[in-house]
């Protein structure tokens, strides 16, 4: 990495200071040239950086089969300010160059009275017709996901009349991963690669040639199970299809890239207290609007907390120690519910959650009890290091002990009781489960501590 | 999902039973029926769930070309144990049939003592030279990571030429994504398609085809920056090369999906406070070993706050409400932390961290102040609502907001400052940053509080 050459492109402010000069001095012939030799995804990032009315002048400069690809490749808020500057036909002209997929996605982005105006402008009737179905289907579904573009034969072609075709078809489809084979009913009854195609006799049919074992999804599928099938049997590409098998699209492994990063980017976010979608570089309204619900969770729990040592007000005076530990039991309760609660919604991400639940509770006592009893032999020497009274010493060891295992219990249980009533067990972690784990156990605490000590 | 019917293979307790029956009636014709029908990933997670005995038993039923791939699915830590099981020449003829990626992995797993002896055993001897030279690369690098098959093409060579001995590279190669054309000195000069291949006509020269406008990474690189650059410039594989753009192999999407869900995953779990690397299913030790150092850990962050808290004993008795609220400033400090290093963490891996250190300190501040402010009127509310002394109230409002802005700032730039100095910043999320910031935050509320009440 230090020395070498470098192939990744680098962001650096000479450059950016570069193409703002060029602009300034409307000098279109340089600029051109400038960022020619980048790739769309490198000019992206060149745009997010400079101001509206930079990227609006490279965007109106470039030709519209590069500046689609910019576009998509934008920050969403920048692309949307864009867009916003952008007329009607001038987008249309935009969607002309994409993919129906990508297409579908931005349409999606404008506000619902642009939206028809824009569709109105595309030129391409087949393009404006595809677009259009794809707008139908709900994003989360393999339907919102799915591009139009593949390469489709018929299972009574040759091999020789298939090649003439495809050649054809092939032009609009940037890659080609499988061929799929359909009936004359347009259902699909197979799939064969080029590679196949090409190491074949020319006089041989395709229905000789065809692997009926064919993947699909339909179309209504969830993009997250999508996303698991095309993980686990390692495809780059799926055909989507409806309930007759119908073929209707395809989806490829780039576009489930995307979905994976964010689906790992929302349980992270969840975890940390976040709504999802935001980014270090959004406003602070924006991130207000992320944070601060949470954080007003967080401060509930806490005003409880509040509550419940007022009710142990009496016994202030006499064993003073019990307070100096809350704020180390609800750290306990809460740092092992967030372990138990993310160790279990990763693995139901996963699909590797499996046993019976009397198993797992069984296990999760076990672990508890361990890592408690270890943890609690540290708080009685740390005690007997500051001359602590023995009796409190081990009130609070045991209660401690005690209040691990419940946590864990908790952040076991609730994400997997929540995953089986179909609700989103990610949300069970975090500030969630910290809250609620900080009451419980500051309340556990102070009631077995007082059974120990006897007040 | 629920009524329709689903391709996506589920695994049942019956088709469980169903394997162990045969195995158990040694019924090898009827197992090897029922097994034939199921992809080896599914074949994968069927021998997760037997037991050892019952898997090596379906292991040595089924050919290693099926077997091969099922290894490679199954869960590492089945994995392990069943190559124990096996001999050195075995594990050799399951290697025989993998690419040499996968091939190079497996031999990576297996204890230091037997590697060379499986190395020995493999007949095939260019698959066993690839496979060496794979080993001695980092597995983190792309080296580590890349496939020794490809297809390549010479510049010189013609359209004509170039299929026909295309018909014999591709039969080693799974999935034909880019053929890589070198020059005489086997150095990448281009890459083509294959359907730029078919669409040519066959008298062609291959370099008039060639486009040199070809990615690729160096052998050295870091295997995350290779995922980034194929996530950013949309590839499904890449050509490695070495400092002199020699041709060393490919690395596929496939191999990069792995790659982003470790990554995410490593970064929840440090989030969570767990060891990266296990799972709902380890045995507890392992857990153990997982969680009990984050806890050790959170244990003496609160074992400071005891110690922060004994030294303001003297005012118990006054302001016994400051002990009250403890809890709640260790929650809201280490709530904050964690939102604040997790946007962080998350901008700096997707690298849109960008701007100046002072401009972030800016926003940072002024959106903890925005939350602090809105948090602190809730907590006079309450106060007032309970009936606190309104001075008690606003000292506790006034020093948590302190706390906040604290908090946030620590959550900020601790994880900056690391990756500034090449450590992985996801290390200051979770239990790290919790804990400092329940100690400094219970310490800084006692001595704003202690300003503003007077002791």
């Amino acid at each position: 990495m230090e020395d070498n050459q470098n192939i990744q492109f680098q962001l650096t402010d000479a450059l950016i200071e570069q193409v703002e000069l060029f602009i300034e001095l409307k000098n279109d012939k340089a600029l051109r040239q400038l960022l020619e030799e980048f790739h769309y995804a490198d000019i992206a990032e060149i745009l997010d950086e400079v101001d509206l009315e930079d990227a609006m002048y490279v965007i109106k400069l470039l030709d519209s089969e590069t500046t689609s690809d910019v576009l998509m490749e934008l920050d969403e808020d920048n692309r949307e300010k864009v867009l916003k500057n952008l007329s009607a036909k001038e987008i249309a002209e935009e969607i002309e160059e994409l993919d129906t997929d990508d297409a579908a996605d931005i349409i999606a982005e404008l506000p619902e009275n642009r939206q028809a105006e824009v569709i109105s402008k595309i030129e391409d009737e087949d393009h404006k017709a595809e677009i259009k179905e794809l707008l139908a289907y709900d994003e989360d579904t393999a339907g919102g996901l799915m591009a139009k573009e593949l390469v489709k034969v018929y299972e009574t072609w040759t091999v020789a009349g298939c090649l003439r075709r495809i050649r054809g078809q092939a032009q609009n489809v940037s890659r080609v991963h499988s061929i799929y084979v359909v009936d004359k009913e347009e259902k699909l009854v197979g799939r064969l690669s080029l590679k196949d195609l090409i190491t074949a006799k020319s006089e041989q049919k395709i229905a000789e040639l065809s692997n009926s074992n064919v993947d699909y999804v339909y179309v209504e599928e969830d993009v997250e199970d999508v996303a698991k099938i095309m993980q686990k049997y390692d495809l780059e590409a799926i055909p989507v299809v409806d309930q007759d098998k119908t073929l209707l699209g395809r989806i490829t492994i780039d576009d489930i890239v995307d979905v994976i990063r964010e689906e790992a980017d929302k349980d992270y976010q969840l975890a940390a207290g976040i709504s999802q979608d935001v980014e270090a570089d959004d406003s602070i309204l924006q991130l207000t609007k992320a944070r601060l619900p949470w954080l007003v969770l967080g401060l509930f729990g806490g005003l409880g907390s509040v509550f419940i040592m007022k009710g142990f007000e009496d016994i202030m005076a006499t064993v003073p120690n019990l307070f100096f530990y809350t704020p180390l039991i609800a750290a306990m309760a809460g740092n092992v519910g967030v372990q138990s609660s993310a160790i279990i919604v990763q693995g139901l991400a996963n699909d590797n959650v499996k046993g019976s639940l009397f198993n797992r509770l069984i296990k999760e006592v076990g672990l508890s009890l361990i890592n408690g009893f270890a943890l609690a032999l540290l708080v009685i020497l740390f005690g007997y290091f500051i001359g602590q009274d023995t009796t409190e010493s081990v009130a609070i060891a045991v209660s401690m002990m005690s209040v691990i295992v419940v946590a864990a219990l908790v952040g076991t249980f609730v994400p997997i009781i929540l995953d089986k009533r179909g609700i989103d067990p990610a949300i069970a972690t975090g500030p969630f489960i910290t809250t609620s784990n900080d009451i419980l156990g500051i309340y556990l605490f102070f009631i077995i501590a007082g059974q120990i000590i006897g007040f």
